[in-house]
């Protein structure tokens, strides 16, 4: 190891010794002293608002100059508006429930020993992130409320703005009691810091990773630490024989056209062989209206030749765009074999009015979240209840679906005893 | 990639798919069709029970030629008693409460979406074992109970034994409905079989490591899958200075004495320095009478110049012997910091009468389980009334303490709407 590897390698050691040592006296803060944190981090947000500005204008500067694409830029760009999106997002997470020190479950044994199960913080969590800024400032105060310290190790070309959101959440939040060390950016842009980073299991107890899928992917092959990810998207509907073609083509433009580049989104329709004759005609015009290009199989296109024939590889495709893969099924089976192969095991749906194969597809289908009648869409901690969300998980391990403040916490058993020896 | 190693790794792979394809028929079947085939094969190796004996002879046979241990040798040896324990467990577990299909949480949204949140097997897990034959039956029933297909990699020493245990288990449970695939064990004692099997996140969802520190590192550091497991059990006592002191010494007594070998069993007492004049002679005469070799600090040994001098390492050290470290504190605050920086996250005590005491060991000991007045080996799943146990988990992610049944499921969300989109 060169001499710069060896210099990361001990920074990023003392950042892993500091966030644990924060991490400890985080755990026991009283609710209401997060949420002043919470609330003056804040407000030290919108105060900074113009230098945060400047900051970012230097990263979109060489972002221009290293030629990324429109989409990136604007991933990256932060205007006033987007600044008081962020203050206000710590400030709504000061106002919900704190998941930490509920009492999950309280037995007691006939040896009298009684057991009580209560949530706690997971401890320090790491989380790798590509361009978004905001993953700064959301991610930590998520972290932060459910009692844990953070890590944060965005990418390069978002580097100056992270670097003042840190200071400016930091500053603030250590004025108002946040311990030292429990928001820390990882000032090093080299990839081998992610590479340290991921070894750092003494410390770290859970890593994020949000991005495409090539970063979640080297995450996952170098990572000691418990990993949460989704690797892409690929949702599928699937139209039963039986069903409401109004409400279906209703649900398909929603999941494909209302934010196309969402994980939620719908990227491949399964049409049942006896729906598609009268489905066929305004789902062509609807997807012409919308402009949304179609990737069909021979039988689809027996009936519309003009769409474009999709290859093996559409149906594994997570697009993000405008283009939809379509397949005709002849049966509920086939479809969910389709979607147990296919799919990415995230956002599933049935449209029927058939209340046995409802019941079939929710229980073969292999997803975080399979729906009836309503749009892939709402696959999001927000829709679901929890106010909000720090990711979505396709893992089976310990957080399934969108990930809340629940979901940031682990638990730990209390055995109370009077001297209790075990024979 | 020679061409063994290509061999083994297309086999593992096939193995996987099955492993699959049978765990989408085990999540959907009925608790009455699993209890029956747990007790099938429960019939099935009482049956075999001289098959069964006569295959362990041949390992024994290997492994005294190998030079085994005595307690490795005990560890690998089956009689008529040690099968029967394991027919017995599969029949115990049959008769537990099914893990799947619990409804976690029900909400209904504004906008009229149920959504329901029900427990649902893992999938595939892999269990990597040393040398212990019994845990390829008690494993497997606990996998299959709880809906997932198996995949069992035991050590080389027990391969006789294992192998078959594994067709005894699989022929009963095949012709009373299991489908195949459902439990599999690896053919293969090479070491590259399990770094093959470590990379099959297609087909695995979790890894159970159980065996020795060197092996858990291993997996650990080549799992690209989920890993669950704990490295050691470092345990802790800590005798405030306000404390029945005779509790005290019987808890300590039955922590250290009982069994030794066990992970939840004491290996470090911190003694407030205010308890130690009253404490020290009880505790010595019990210690000597009891074998219990005793490493201290120079402040215990001040009181007792016969005492070995306890190093650094001691204090790290697992020793799952009749060996005791020992060290004079003098504040809580100074046992807390030993345990969270000497400890593994295992299982930790308090003994006193104080309780704002106990409050405060309790919530900063980072600890899976901690105790007040009771024995740290209590750290069970039959203890804690699960049942039955698969592992002990340090780990704070999806499972911590003891993992019964419950642990080894995950959760689905089922989306009931009537044609709602997002906005």
């Amino acid at each position: 190891m060169d001499t710069i590897a060896q210099e990361i390698k001990t920074a990023l050691h003392e950042m892993g010794r500091n966030a644990l040592i924060a991490s400890r006296v985080l755990a026991n803060l009283k609710p209401e002293a997060k949420n002043n944190i919470l609330n003056k981090m804040a407000d030290a947000i919108d105060a900074m608002s113009a230098e945060i500005i400047k900051a970012n204008a230097k990263d979109l500067d060489a972002g221009n100059k290293a030629g990324l694409s429109v989409a990136m830029l604007d991933r990256l760009r932060l205007d006033e508006k987007r600044v008081r999106e962020m203050s206000d997002g710590l400030r709504y997470v000061a106002g919900l429930n704190d998941p930490v020190g509920r009492v999950l479950s309280e037995i007691e044994r006939p040896n009298g020993l009684k057991i009580k199960k209560i949530s706690v913080p997971l401890g320090v969590i790491g989380i790798i992130y590509e361009s978004r800024p905001n993953v700064t400032v959301d991610a930590a105060g998520l972290c932060l409320k459910a009692g844990n310290a953070v890590i944060l190790r965005g990418g390069s070309e978002a580097f100056n703005s992270n670097m003042i959101l840190a200071k400016c959440m930091n500053e603030a939040g250590v004025a108002a009691g946040l311990p030292d060390g429990a928001v820390q950016l990882v000032p090093y842009t080299d990839r081998q810091a992610i590479s340290v980073l991921l070894k750092m299991d003494d410390y770290i107890s859970l890593i994020i990773p949000r991005g495409g899928e090539g970063l979640i992917r080297t995450v996952v092959e170098q990572s000691t630490i418990p990993v949460i990810k989704h690797y892409k998207g690929v949702c599928h509907i699937y139209i039963d024989a039986e069903s409401d073609l109004t409400a279906a083509l209703s649900i398909v433009e929603n999941a494909k056209i209302q934010r196309p580049s969402a994980c939620n989104a719908l990227e491949t329709l399964l049409v049942d062989a006896k729906a598609l004759p009268k489905f066929i005609e305004p789902f062509l015009q609807s997807m012409e209206k919308h402009g949304v290009e179609l990737r069909a199989d021979e039988r689809f296109r027996k009936l519309a030749p003009n769409v474009k024939l999709a290859s093996e590889a559409d149906y594994y495709e997570e697009y993000l765009d405008l283009i939809l893969a379509v397949k005709v099924v002849d049966s509920i089976d086939e479809a969910i074999a389709h979607i147990n192969q296919y799919g990415s095991k995230h956002s599933d749906c049935i449209v029927t009015t058939n209340p046995e194969h409802v019941e079939k597809f929710m229980a073969e289908v292999d997803s975080a979240t399979v729906y009836h009648n309503a749009s892939t869409r709402f696959t999001d901690g927000s829709e679901f209840g929890m106010g909000a969300e720090i990711g979505i998980s396709t893992d089976k391990l310990h957080a399934r679906g969108p990930m809340g403040l629940e979901e940031l916490t682990s638990y730990k058993y209390l055995i109370f005893g009077s001297g209790q020896s075990r024979e």
